[in-house]
């Protein structure tokens, strides 16, 4: 791709101001130089990367139920983590399917790789598929509480139409299942 | 639902610090109660929340094409922004749309809404499907510079295989509209 044709818009940063360092995300606020020559600020959130898996069983769709903080609720959601330093994430997929599930698989492929919120935040999340699974033992981190379940494509767009399933990577896996029973490919 | 049991593993706020406040996004740090008796920290990123428009016209979809300072480098993405304080979603899609690419439409659909990344940010973005779509004039905001197609599907799949397209609510809009293919309905 020529990057002077996919970055012609480019902001050049002027300076940059770290606001906080935290465990999970860090914030920081540029000062840019927008292609009119005007300067405009950009709040920017640093995070590690994470990692997602639609395991598959069965005909079943395995998914946790956990407490989201940000939310003040309980969502629905696929097995998934951030990636730790250094971390592959294949490997990381694999990790946090077995952390949270107890079900270990030597075959991901990998689905998609998309930035969550590219307005704000660098946070990149790699979507896995496993088709086949092998069960052992759950073993979560210490502040994490949550319940396994498997569901049926049916009951996960129901899911989805009661608002207990409502975040970007559980619909686009999903939506990912429901095109391979269609096609018969991801 | 029950409450009882679909929030069966909240985290009660002992205290809540508030690190930053910008343009477009706020940041706390609040400490809560484990389900344990733990005490633990949360990092929150309040966001206004978001919209997000899949403008079919004569089987293309309108993307835009903009420098994303989080990522150092340039998008396609469907047209979207963030809410106004107290603004509709559904007129805050059509405002968006027709800002960005100059498209008016009447009949906006709702196709889904999900949490971007709720492991520590509270955004919210409102997914639509337009497809009586009237050509107008395009009118940006000032700090903002970008370039609008049409693309068919394929080209978008393809644009997914290039990461030129690689944004959450991209690739569900994508997803979406080839499940409408296959299916006849959203």
């Amino acid at each position: 791709m020529n990057k002077s044709v996919s970055n012609k818009y480019e902001e050049t940063t002027v300076s940059s101001q770290s606001i906080f360092q935290g465990r999970m995300i860090s914030l920081q606020v540029d000062t840019v130089k927008l292609p009119n020559g005007e300067t405009a600020t950009r709040e920017i959130v640093r995070h590690p990367g994470a990692v997602a898996v639609l395991a598959l069983t069965e005909d079943r769709m395995l998914v946790v139920e956990q407490y989201r903080k940000p939310l003040e609720k309980s969502q629905v959601e696929i097995p998934a983590g951030k990636l730790e330093p250094g971390e592959d994430p294949m490997e990381a997929a694999k990790r946090e399917l077995e952390e949270e599930t107890g079900y270990r698989t030597d075959s991901l492929k990998h689905l998609c790789s998309f930035y969550t919120s590219p307005g704000f935040a660098d946070e990149i999340l790699h979507l896995y598929v496993a088709e086949q699974l092998e069960k052992g033992e759950v073993h979560l981190d210490e502040d994490e509480f949550l319940d396994c379940e498997s569901i049926t494509l049916e009951q996960a767009q129901q899911y989805i139409r009661e608002q207990r399933i409502s975040d970007a990577k559980t619909i686009t896996a999903v939506y990912a299942w429901q095109v391979y029973k269609l096609t018969g490919s991801f």
